[in-house]
């Protein structure tokens, strides 16, 4: 049963000496959030790469609840980390570009100050006498050792899950010493079910009997059957139901053998029993204690109202990501937070990343494709310098670039003369959002032009990397779920280029398209183009509107079909304005003026309601 | 904290004296699957309403985890029973119409033998002697009193969870002594994450130090923490995530007051505190640790293969629901029941009903519209009384019936010529799957023409119970996600009326459908209808196919648009035969014979592969 297969990242890793960390011991007193002060703090960091001359590339970690400090190896001989496959040379989080600052959190039991520290009234350890803490406390400490190191302005800070609440506090609290932040598979505060998992894991270490009220570390005994039992209902949270599948339903009733006190009757019963038994060797049950409770306080804002409160104090830049898969901090919890930052106008990305992994995924390489180089393009950003600015043509190791915007635009060449067309129609300035915006080839292009105010949507995964890797703010989501987080006139212009007719619910994508922008432009193909009536009328056959594109009627993209007529009527019909319609031939590469429904077969329309 | 609306259902029950239960002793030893033998057993159960003189109308219910045979309450002053509101005179199960039979299970602690009843060897309770027992034991004895009973064939057994798992059993085993079976939030075997959390419950009880090994009878004192551990681990998973936000996260930093030695900090910590606490007066820990191991070694099949093997086995009609939002027996553990069942050629119906109750819904009044109702038509259709078997019109209380299609019918009458025709298509006697059969009028008119083996494939919910109401056999599914279940050729016909150019994967839809049927029967609204092409053509708009309906392109179900000849064009390119194309216009109310490409409005094609 020491297959690592079956092994989640932070196991195995018994408490080994710290052999590259640094202490630091605060002597100023800390005031604790819910009462109560620590007159002396020590705090064990340790660090990675060089800060440069104007101190500008500092990127503090936050780890998550069993964490350490030690998040990468140092040496080729050291120990591993928890994160050693995103924190490295050359790695997502380069070392060689950025100072990575790692510290134990406050409450923990690896070298900063925790309840098994000894309490300076005391002389002995604090246990139970340790205070309640909150995540403020642990950041207030983060902060000052940020101050030690002589940092004003971090270039970013990142955490997932606990860590990810860390992050969460230092944009909202101290926006001005940072300018980017990433939380990563968190939450604006856990879902009942998740503080549930907390409450009975908390309620089993509370009653076992060897927890003598906190002041077990003088029994040579600790509550280690019910730190064990917290730790077992952790890991179940901390995997998807099909990750668990995976791991153990071929070989469900042929567990490997563990010697424990544990039920060991079936694999994962054996696993349990394994994870659970060692983890009393490197944890302490009061840090447990300690920063679960710290967790179940987080709250940035259990209401809408109280988070947007929150983030309208941040003023950096942020990227968060999640996974589908993880039903501990599940994704609609990222898109809260993501829905509060729109609404206040903050340059936000997001992407839900396609994951197997649960909660995990942030620590495992099946993702890291993806969300390692959504934080490589990130910290790109925050350092202004970009991966690829402009280019249409992708660096190395991504992907190759798609058409500028959905799979069933009709052009598939370098020029286009629609998209040439819509740029020219958007003021110079313009704050401008593209639905749909593919790799970013449109917002790049503007961006280039000098407008400030920009981001897109877009579904698809590797398209939202690609965006970030073009410098710009790219949000996942699904238009057919609508723009509800935009406010009212929120943009100049909202861009709809060649994606109407791909949506389900046009009038709800129309209406929110107008509702938060001053106008919109949409362009769409026009279904009563001479070829496709003679193709009808003459032919008796359904037009190929993309067929070009080598698609059928029974397999194209497209769901809607549309003339520049009926456009008008459905306008009508809801009290929209045309400003301006440009018909193209884009067969002849021309606009056309003469009978636009017959002789056009793209429309674009400037509108507005 | 003794707001009822936080409790679940069967909370609260401290263990009253059962009035009206009758106990049965069987001298029969019991010989045990796992080795083993009980020399004796003693099971309490008790019967609702009367036996028929022909002993036809016995319905076996089976209860969950820690049910018990109090299924209802016997008079008005009765105690509440776990399953009131299905069961009783003119509910769902009408005990006015069947005779109901809950017996306690084997292993459990409220009558019937179990670990805490005295063991006739040594006159002292079993406690750990307790044998490891199966749900096939469970059933054994169930099989014994229905013996008892003089009931050679039960109506049906019900059963929901762990009773699920006897209802399976009881299938599979014994189809002989069964007409129907309605097995509820169920699974072949559990999910290795459901499998986990029953794991670290047993394990909270083993390792408390007043558990004794099992011998705590006496100690005056039982392992109550580690079983409130498991009971609160269990309270979670019965709910959904969604319900646990509705019920707790409002109030979440200001708990009620709860006496308790467990955490009582959050309102959710202050239920599980309550929960956990009560538990322990009305549940054995050697009970739970005994059937929860029952159930975590169940396994009517793990891999797909020994899952068929089994299902194989049966000679019954089938019911099975599960509920969008249980993750403790997710759906796709029904569905692959109904999966190898359909396979299997079996008459099986199944609804997903879409709930927030999570596990715990098929205990609960929210959805028991749906599943009440799937319930009283399927023990309906097992008496041969369907409820309302012809009839388009619905029996009282029932949901007005909808168009014999899906919403896009351009026909809207009573009268359906296209539907005339694919009745009049079909060979007498002839198998037919209906895939999109709304309520089941098609199906239910060949009923009474007198074909045995017919099938619907539905989507929407109520039009499921319709069809069940109807005596019909009816399957939930999405046609997107294909008919991989069924085998090749199983039925002779299968339709597809109205609804191909309602789905994305046309290409998929056809190809499994003549994978399916030998021959497929396909209705379409024909695009090059002069009409439609007049409207492009002429007025430069796109065709309103369902105008009649109040659609427009915008809003259309239609997503897909071919004319007859695209329809050819296709079968062509497919390598599909085309047997017989009926040309219509309805509104003429007509057949088409010449330039049907012109003149039809619908087409119906006979095709095979």
């Amino acid at each position: 049963m020491t297959d690592t297969s079956l092994l989640s990242s932070d196991s195995e890793r018994h408490a080994r000496p710290l052999k590259f960390a640094h202490n630091l011991l605060m002597e100023e007193p800390l005031d604790l959030e819910r009462g109560g002060c620590l007159t002396q703090v020590n705090v064990t960091y340790e660090t990675y790469g060089r800060l440069n001359a104007d101190r500008s590339n500092a990127v503090l970690l936050c780890h998550a609840l069993s964490g350490d400090s030690h998040v990468a190896a140092h040496t080729s001989d050291d120990d591993p980390g928890w994160w050693d496959i995103a924190v490295g040379p050359g790695k997502a989080i380069d070392t060689d570009r950025y100072f990575v600052i790692c510290p134990n959190v406050l409450g923990g039991c690896r070298g900063t100050t925790g309840p098994n520290s000894f309490n300076p009234k005391t002389g002995k350890p604090y246990g139970a006498d340790f205070p309640v803490i909150t995540v403020g406390d642990i950041v207030e400490v983060q902060r000052r050792l940020v101050d030690h190191l002589g940092i004003d302005r971090l270039l970013a800070v990142v955490g997932g899950s606990l860590g990810g609440h860390m992050a969460l506090t230092w944009a909202t609290r101290h926006s001005d010493r940072l300018l980017g932040v990433a939380p990563v598979a968190t939450s604006a505060c856990l879902t009942s079910q998740a503080l549930a998992f907390d409450v009975v894991g908390r309620n089993a270490i509370l009653r076992d009997p060897n927890y003598l009220e906190g002041q077990y570390y003088e029994s040579g005994h600790g509550p280690l059957v019910g730190l064990a039992i917290a730790r077992m209902l952790g890991h179940i949270t901390y995997l998807s139901r099909e990750g668990m599948t995976e791991k153990f339903d071929a070989e469900r009733f042929r567990p490997r053998e563990v010697l424990s006190a544990f039920e060991t009757k079936f694999s994962v019963g054996s696993y349990l029993a394994h994870q659970g038994d060692r983890f009393g060797e490197r944890f302490d049950a009061n840090s447990y204690m300690t920063l679960s409770m710290a967790m179940d306080l987080f709250d940035l804002g259990i209401t809408p109202e109280k988070l947007a409160e929150a983030v309208s104090r941040s003023d950096c830049r942020w990227l968060l990501f999640s996974f589908t898969s993880d039903w501990l901090f599940p994704p609609f919890q990222s898109q809260q937070i993501v829905d509060a930052l729109i609404a206040a106008d903050k340059p936000v990305s997001y992407c839900n990343i396609k994951s197997r992994c649960g909660h995990d995924a942030f620590l495992l390489d099946d993702d890291l494709p993806t969300y390692g180089e959504l934080l490589r393009a990130f910290l790109a950003n925050l350092s202004g310098t970009p991966i690829s600015p402009t280019s249409d043509n992708p660096g190395a190791g991504a992907e190759p670039d798609r058409t500028v915007h959905s799979p069933t635009s009709i052009f598939h060449g370098r020029h286009r003369l629609d998209y040439d067309t819509i740029v020219d129609l958007i003021p110079l300035g313009a704050s401008v959002l593209d639905l749909g915006c593919g790799t970013g080839s449109l917002l790049a292009r503007l961006a280039a032009r000098g407008h400030e105010r920009l981001m897109g949507i877009e579904w698809d995964e590797q398209s939202i990397v690609r965006g970030l890797q073009r410098g710009l703010d790219v949000v996942q989501a699904d238009l057919n779920q609508g723009l509800a987080a935009f406010g009212d006139d929120q943009f100049d212009i909202v861009v709809l280029s060649q994606t109407l007719q791909t949506v389900t619910d046009v009038e709800r994508v129309v209406d929110e398209m107008l509702r938060v922008g001053s106008r919109g432009i949409v362009s769409f193909p026009n279904l009563a183009h001479r070829d496709h009536r003679h193709r009808l009328s003459t032919e008796g056959r359904a037009p190929g509107i993309d067929a070009a594109a080598g698609y059928k009627w029974y397999n194209t993209p497209n769901v809607r079909f549309l003339s520049l007529y009926d456009f008008e009527d459905f306008c009508r019909d809801k009290g929209i304005t045309i400003h301006q319609i440009v018909a193209l031939d884009t067969a002849a590469d021309r606009r056309v003026e003469d009978d636009p429904n017959l002789a056009a077969n793209v429309a674009i329309a400037v509108v507005s309601k």
